[in-house]
């Protein structure tokens, strides 16, 4: 670990702190806004929630790790000698990460076979970028850390062009809204993600030091908190304009009916699975 | 950190956990209001209930490290020589103030462009005010403190002059009790705000020493424990005027019906979906 000034130090504990805060401020809001929407887009709203409760745990680790491999000497953090591990990030990640492509085709609630096999697709790529890239961040050489870097992009950039191109004309068929808003949901995974293998390159393309750490620790913190919260939060608002787009387009013969009724209204923020 | 006496170290120690207490109390007090009233203001009720929440969280911190930043040494509090960590509250700040004016947006229940629109330049500008506050918290000089004191004054006063004019008719149009709540929560926010400010300038103001210190810590504590918790009583009680104001207003005609039912009542609980 490269020595830390106050304010370095300071900057990566603070921001991971942030970090902690946001996640489990993300996973409560995700958790409780399930009875907005409809039945049906609830477990995506549910995995929105999981994804940062599983990140606040590991940031809750990575901080603890942090602060343990340092020690305040005068004005200055040293190494204390303790390691700091870094494989809760990849721990992190080989949970969330599938989990987050997961959530995206979830929320558009397709066909049950289409949703099926892009889940399984996306999600069996999403662990295997994350597992073939873990040699290469504790490789010791630059040649392994390239080998790994580029192994691991393969199933990335398949990813990438499965969200853009692998859902056939389902996202055309989805309300204005809801193709304007998972374009926007796109394209933040395309701008988060796209952050993670520049930084993992970063120590050898001679940004080391304690200015590189700091640059890593706090840029992967950032970008955990856009790729996850920030990505829930799109699937909220999908979530929420597919629920009034199905109840504007239910039937309302209910109200004819007289049932011992939970009606409509209950019909309807069921998604519609009963039509009466 | 200056030398506290045993009285004043325990005044700011117990403020800060009374503080911990009323946040969680007050958090759990909006999660589980939300089912008393319509579907619709329930988001403004869960916001209210996050930002305790979040703030909670740093208070255990900022005791933690307010505590671990003394020893006390016959009947004094001495500095220990670990620093006491001050971003834990621009931390804090930096997500619950713009949660504080979304809330305030929210449980209106605003036409959709009008809500996103304020939301969006509210909150904006209230992570703006807190992120151009840090650098003079921090400054080393009176000159830096007053520059970004100066530059952080711009968005407070936009937000103030925002809150005040910038929501057209639409608060106008309430029903009357929900304006006179809504224009005391408005006065809240002016009046508990303006404590930041003057705060944050005293130690250039010749109120330093432990007197200033003492002052500083118990007087945000509290200012943040009424701001927040303070500020959801009034969201929660301007949402149960608005549930009962929309069940007046609701069409009736689910009484001819012939179920058994509670269905006028569920659908107005529901926030009015469905007009039957």
């Amino acid at each position: 670990m490269p020595e830390l000034s106050f304010t370095e130090y300071s900057l990566v504990f603070n921001v991971m702190s942030l970090c902690i805060a946001s996640m489990f401020a993300g996973a409560l809001f995700f958790f409780f806004s399930r009875s907005q929407v409809a039945k049906k887009y609830r477990p995506a709203l549910l995995i929105s929630a999981l994804v940062p409760t599983i990140a606040c745990y590991h940031y809750v680790r990575i901080l603890q790790s942090f602060s343990g491999a340092y020690t305040l000497q005068g004005d200055t953090y040293v190494a204390s000698g303790m390691p700091f591990n870094d494989a809760y990030r990849y721990a992190d990640w080989l949970l969330t990460v599938p989990l987050l492509v997961i959530e995206l085709v979830a929320v558009l609630a397709l066909s049950k076979s289409l949703s099926r096999s892009l889940s399984t697709k996306l999600s069996i790529a999403a662990a295997l970028m994350i597992v073939l890239g873990y040699p290469g961040e504790i490789a010791s050489a630059s040649g392994g850390a390239w080998l790994w870097w580029g192994l691991a992009m393969i199933p990335f950039f398949y990813i990438i062009a499965t969200l853009y191109t692998g859902f056939g004309d389902a996202v055309a068929r989805q309300p204005e809204n809801v193709r304007s808003l998972f374009g926007k949901a796109r394209g933040l995974v395309l701008i988060t993600w796209s952050f993670y293998p520049i930084a993992y390159l970063a120590p050898w393309l001679g940004l080391g030091g304690s200015t590189g750490e700091v640059a890593l620790q706090v840029g992967y913190t950032i970008a955990d908190i856009t790729a996850k919260v920030g990505l829930g939060l799109y699937i909220y608002f999908i979530a929420l304009e597919k629920t009034e787009a199905d109840a504007a387009n239910e039937p309302v013969a209910v109200r004819t009916n007289s049932n011992g009724g939970t009606n409509a209204t209950e019909a309807r923020a069921n998604g519609g699975l009963e039509r009466v």
